[in-house]
């Protein structure tokens, strides 16, 4: 068993330092919220890297993870997160799912709930999906990822990076750059770093700028050079090529000459700045190997290692309400 | 960990309430040793409904789940009640499986047979696999439905959910609506319910009413509205086009049309009819949604949550000789 | 918990009897590895054949299984085996796998380390794939089989299996059989056995026999009926028609009436001979039925109860140093 930490000081006593079911979006969050999510947080990066990594405190408790839409290492990440929990946990394969069978989306949620879970996972392509089934359930609900929407875990988990690696987040200059309009990791990120006050820039080529996006607080550039100018960390997107329907597909030496992160370019970034990318990466495309692999700028191996302390967070907060401990029932 | 209750009174000392090493089908078992079952379950569902509901039980047995046919509902069932019981639970993937490289069902069978599993779960699209396969083990093997044969943890489940809703079986008229011919569910549920004292009905278009039924004791109908008149239960199984070969297929309007349980059609029933589905349903062929939502009547979720009770019961009573539980060994 | 055997008595004190951090192969270990390792499995063969399998040790231990290669029985060995240990065990699909996504074998594994495995058990086509994999990341790693290289723990399970049956494995006389060309577990088979002083003897059609075979220490031939003459142990493999490619492929009855394992055949062997498959078996192919189920010859199951004992043995050794134990650290 571990200590958790009593939560961030700029609480004021009595107020419930996390009020809420679920986890579906980092959109709804306080500042606070999101800072007790990360310093609970940080207390399982120090377990998972001791030797006794198994907590046991959702133990008796059932996880569903409910994957509608294949994703290994966020799946690979909640199943070590609930199991070092000590949960039962089982996965609802996707493939083999009543949902092709021709089941709505809402009789898979209520079969789920009868079986009575004390926390539900769940990824979809469907942007609302998630907060769909959420209504329809007994026990909370994670969003693991729905469509464009939102990927709170994901965000939690970057910013968690982000505040190791420099310390703070605010007042840092942050750029977000690809994909963006298909992004929810973009979007996650775009919400829970403006509200950790982080001066946020998102670059994209005109047809992965979401319209009106100046409307979120962040300032968009088009041009990469310019967009990286002086910023505290590149966060780079994958480009899903898998999700571009209509548009014009740009090739890979296309997009890595136009909107890659090439050592040179790097170069224009703040003097530390920090690389990160959600992966799984296409090298050679978004990413060049050489920055990827730079193991004094590059972050991306510390945000998957992130991820699973992030998710045990989550699931140990959202649970306490359940498991009865004493302040949150 | 829960008190068992001691089983019906029906039984007379020193007989064993359950001894049979297998859990086949339903045929075969005694009216009391199916009621014996449905007691252990019901106390099961009281766990499940509270907190902690790992009993550990199970705890160093391993759970091997052999599904050749993709069923997520009853795979996550089956795995939920082993992991509650603390069993270490492995499912063989269909999919990948050594059955796709020539290997023959006894190979396969005395393989899982050699890892010394505690109990096999088996679900095949073959009529008989489940037996041919439990005459090779030396485990106590649980079928989780094989072809058109038997599925004998729904009947219990569906008898459980009964049971609890209208406070018993016996003398009951129970309607079991739609593609009988092909359905295990069906078959299962006609053996459990005629044991158990209802009246049963069954209803189907010619093409998917089997010959001769009458000779489970139960009353055949081809005209629905007949068929369910002054039902206690209205039971409907899932139209499964996937199974009909050779034979006409009807068209969802047309099926609903005839064979569907609508608001209109349910009013011929009796007063209070619960209302039934073994899911995935097709809302809109076999049943409308009006009626699969109307709360008071629709026991379809409860259906799903007694089927946690139903298998950890079963998987405890069949498990209780090799672990020595005093009077099973 | 169970009493582990103190280690072969070859050993000089203070000499460690497994140095090795990780399992990529027979080939490295030295004879007196190799016995340790079986001494500890025969401990674990007890354990698996009483109630209480579940034995705790590597309880609080994280186990992945990355199967970039189908197998069904080789994962659902080592599943077993981690869980009976007690680890917190995760499978990654290899059909949804991020590899599918693109990403670089490379990326994976570090993706795979920064979730703090203790254990990651791989299994991959490409031959060399698993030590690429072994050397990025901080945890010991076991190959399931990887390409035409190496099976350690099933050449391991086979040794296990001769040393029960027949007493010892030096001197006897064991003839391999079948498509050794494409064959990791006969290469696997070869290099234990001879380590344990086995007089090796591999049988194969020309296009299936490896070139200068011999420089393995073994005896080629081409005939079998000579090649399994006054042979102890007839080793039979699988035809795995699925890698041949640009070969002439055998039909199934050629096969059978060349080199396939008849009763006729089997009685040029010696008197107890001793028959083996790693399965899943092509019966009426490489092996005829009578001489399979042939229960005073076959080892055929037992070598996959064995299966469960050594990767039992083999996670539990090389987790040692991870866990503490006294004299690993």
């Amino acid at each position: 068993m571990i200590e958790i930490s009593p939560g961030p000081s700029s609480l004021s006593p009595g107020v419930h330092p996390f009020p809420h079911r679920h986890l579906l979006g980092i959109n709804g969050l306080q500042p606070w919220e999101i800072t007790y999510l990360l310093d609970e947080a940080e207390a399982w990066v120090t377990v998972n890297r001791g030797t006794a990594k198994h907590d046991g405190r959702l133990s008796g408790l059932t996880q569903i993870n409910a994957f509608f839409e294949n994703s290994t290492r966020t799946l690979l990440s909640f199943e070590i997160a609930g199991k070092r929990l000590g949960a039962d946990v089982v996965n609802m394969a996707v493939a083999s799912s009543s949902v092709k069978k021709g089941e709505t989306l809402l009789d898979t949620a209520l079969t789920l709930n009868a079986m009575r879970p004390d926390v539900i996972v769940i990824r979809h392509d469907a942007s609302g999906a998630v907060a769909l089934i959420a209504e329809k359930v007994d026990c909370p609900v994670l969003n693991a990822g729905d469509g464009r929407h939102e990927h709170p875990t994901q965000a939690l988990l970057d910013a968690l990076t982000i505040r190791r690696r420099k310390g703070r987040i605010e007042g840092l200059t942050v750029a977000i750059c690809g994909d963006v309009l298909h992004s929810r990791v973009a979007r996650s990120n775009i919400l829970a770093l403006t509200a950790l006050g982080a001066n946020v820039r998102v670059v994209a080529p005109p047809t992965l700028m979401p319209p009106a996006i100046e409307a979120m607080g962040v300032t968009p550039f088009l041009d990469m050079d310019r967009g990286i100018e002086g910023a505290d960390v590149v966060m780079m997107l994958r480009l899903q090529r898998e999700r571009m329907t209509g548009a014009y597909v740009p090739s890979s030496r296309e997009y890595l000459a136009f909107y890659g992160l090439t050592r040179e370019r790097l170069e224009r970034a703040g003097k530390n700045a920090l690389v990160m990318h959600p992966g799984p990466m296409n090298r050679g495309v978004e990413i060049e190997s050489h920055v990827a692999d730079d193991i004094h700028r590059s972050a991306i191996t510390e945000q998957v290692e992130m991820g699973v302390a992030v998710r045990m967070a989550c699931m140990d907060v959202l649970t306490r309400a359940r498991r009865g401990v004493e302040g949150w029932a």
